[in-house]
């Protein structure tokens, strides 16, 4: 036996599990702190009633004969992918059938695991910094990286690749740095694809987040995405699922992708679980919608009071609007596993080091809106009282 | 933009898909009829009560903020790892490290994805007749595949792999043929993979179905076993969990993957359900404990039933005993997809071709014991009755 020697290569741990293991660290050593989470996106706030009173019933079906059921379709129950069409796409015009839409237990593993349809020859081009996942199954699998800076200068709007790019991977709203495209901005990648016989693998894992109208809520709003582009969602930020685990992946028929996914998927997953699936439906009852939005509107104002707190303490911040991240740059060129220790350190603040999500990322890290709100506010404070109790680093007010 | 063309060799449609999808073809076509399944391996017993109060209880953690939690660790909760180790090795005299059990959403994702720990050139031996999951996850991966045939005049106990397998998939318990191995022939198998720098992919999402002492539960309990192998486990067929989503694997650290498999899982792998996870905890509790340990035994008595009454009826049949599958001979020598097509049509008994399995399985039908018991009992007569109306086919009664 050989190992697949591609891991070698890969950073020794995962970004969100090297923060995890430093924060538990911290704790063991600093029993006494509290640690203010900022790191992780990870939500706060409790499921709403309506999707608890959902799950208890699905709870209840699996203790009864005459309700009890096993394994469901590997690609989901019929009642929940007509619900995601009916509420998620056909209100955005678009026209999809059932068969093109897969329930999983989240996005993350769709994301990685997309990588196996492709011939492993193909190129991948990555938004730099992005979502350390792309990058890191890509290296697993071998492929060749294209990597797309995101820096201040082009205001984080990458440019399409110059060289050809097989796969291409972009998440908008951007995770980590907020940025979102418009309508007419997004149509030159879809027409790239088109063009270059590429295919667009689409995180929207953060449409809910999008207030303005010019921006796309889906990639298929564009014409001719439905040939180029596979769109992965999840209810993890929109609805609180990260415990709950459930998402879905879109992939057309006309993607020519749909028949290997659907073949990849009865071989490899065996279905979401039927409590998760029931939560999911339960998400698209007008309760149920009623409370989501209103955590939905929380992380909103929560990312607002962040971004608008750092910039009065003299913070360079982008993101926080269309987005639940802060993207913000480190004091006095500080690098970002610098800042990030010092934030752990003397503010007992976790933030996520910008470098994680790629090179262009190195001078930044990203705050997360889903804390709680006094937490957040709290933050805000130990930071600024941070920076007067040691001296050595400080914001650069004169930027 | 390329596909990966090694999807192109494979057969159409998973076989269990193909299944449900004759099953419902079936059911559109004749709504009046009912259809007793003895096909896919689901479970049809309610949960225990104990099990579904700790789901009910993680449901109601998520619903308040000062019990809801978001992500949990990717490889899965520390006291769900400690109750594996403690209730399931421990007894069997196996040590093991928290940080080699990982538990996952289910043990048929864990199978295709520890493909992606080797290299893409390593070939795997594959028992032939075996879940088809193994063969068609190799065959995605491009890999060379050795068949190990399993046949009535072997016993189906297999042969060692006649030239290098680098990697060897056994399941045993056996599905579908429900062969078990002896201590001693284990022991050969792991001692093969010590002297070949193999390595083993331990199935054992049956060893509860074992009954018989000298049938070791876990491959951990032979000689030098931690060095080769990583085990992979199930509560879907031990606790009744295909709906609820819970399985585990255990990569040892003296294999040098464990390290590999918690940086593939920390990519692309967000963590298992709370709700299933804890519902995975009730297990060892002694009600959890006491109820999966009542419903394991009406399925075992369930395949002795369905084994003996197709004996009775002049079948040859194989398993039943330490397995929840009965391999079963088909009649004058049809093929298993003709049995198949006279079960469903003429009984309307939905089993499940054994040339499915591989090429071996040939002129095999499976028949799984998680039916209801009247199930089983009425498809015994249906099958009865099924030969004395149609005479073109039946048993023959002279073997």
């Amino acid at each position: 036996m050989n190992r697949n020697t591609n891991f070698d290569i890969l950073p020794d741990r995962y970004l969100f599990k090297e923060i995890a293991i430093r924060a538990s660290l911290y704790k063991e050593q600093h029993p006494d702190q509290r640690l203010l989470r900022m790191g992780v996106g990870d939500v706060s706030l409790p499921l709403p009633p309506a999707i608890i009173e959902a799950m208890h019933r699905a709870v209840e079906d699996l203790a009864y004969s005459n309700t009890f059921r096993g394994y469901g379709p590997e690609e989901g129950y019929e009642w929940l992918r007509q619900a995601v069409i009916d509420n998620e796409y056909t209100p955005l015009g678009i026209s999809l059938d059932i068969d093109e839409v897969f329930i999983s237990e989240g996005a993350g593993s769709d994301l990685g695991n997309l990588s196996e349809l492709f011939d492993s020859k193909n190129s991948v081009a990555i938004l730099d910094p992005s979502y350390p996942a792309y990058m890191d199954s890509s290296m697993m699998a071998g492929r060749k990286i294209i990597p797309l800076p995101c820096t201040i200068e082009n205001g984080f709007v990458p440019d399409l690749p110059r060289q050809k790019a097989d796969i291409i991977y972009l998440c908008l709203p951007n995770n980590p740095t907020g940025t979102v495209l418009r309508r007419a901005e997004l149509q030159r990648w879809v027409d790239y694809a088109i063009d270059n016989h590429s295919i667009i693998i689409f995180d929207a894992a953060y449409e809910a987040y999008i207030e303005e109208d010019d921006v796309p809520h889906s990639i298929y709003e564009l014409d001719g995405a439905q040939k180029v582009a596979i769109e992965v969602r999840s209810f993890s930020k929109s609805a609180g699922f990260t415990a709950v685990r459930c998402g879905y992946t879109v992939v057309p028929k006309e993607t020519g992708l749909q028949a290997m996914w659907m073949r990849r998927q009865c071989t490899k997953y065996n279905g979401t679980s039927y409590v998760a699936q029931r939560a999911a439906m339960a998400t698209f009852t007008p309760a149920g919608k009623r409370g989501i939005n209103a955590n939905l509107a929380y992380y909103k104002r929560t990312a607002l009071i962040i971004a608008g707190g750092l910039t009065a303490l003299g913070y360079e911040v982008y993101g926080g609007e269309n987005a639940p991240y802060i993207w913000c740059k480190t004091p006095d060129n500080m690098t970002s596993w610098d800042f990030f220790d010092f934030l752990l350190n003397e503010c007992q603040v976790l933030c996520t080091p910008g470098v994680g999500f790629g090179p262009s990322g190195e001078g930044f890290v990203r705050f997360s809106a889903f804390s709680q709100r006094e937490d957040s506010e709290e933050a805000l404070l130990r930071i600024k009282n941070g920076f007067r109790e040691t001296l050595c680093v400080r914001p650069n007010l004169s930027r």
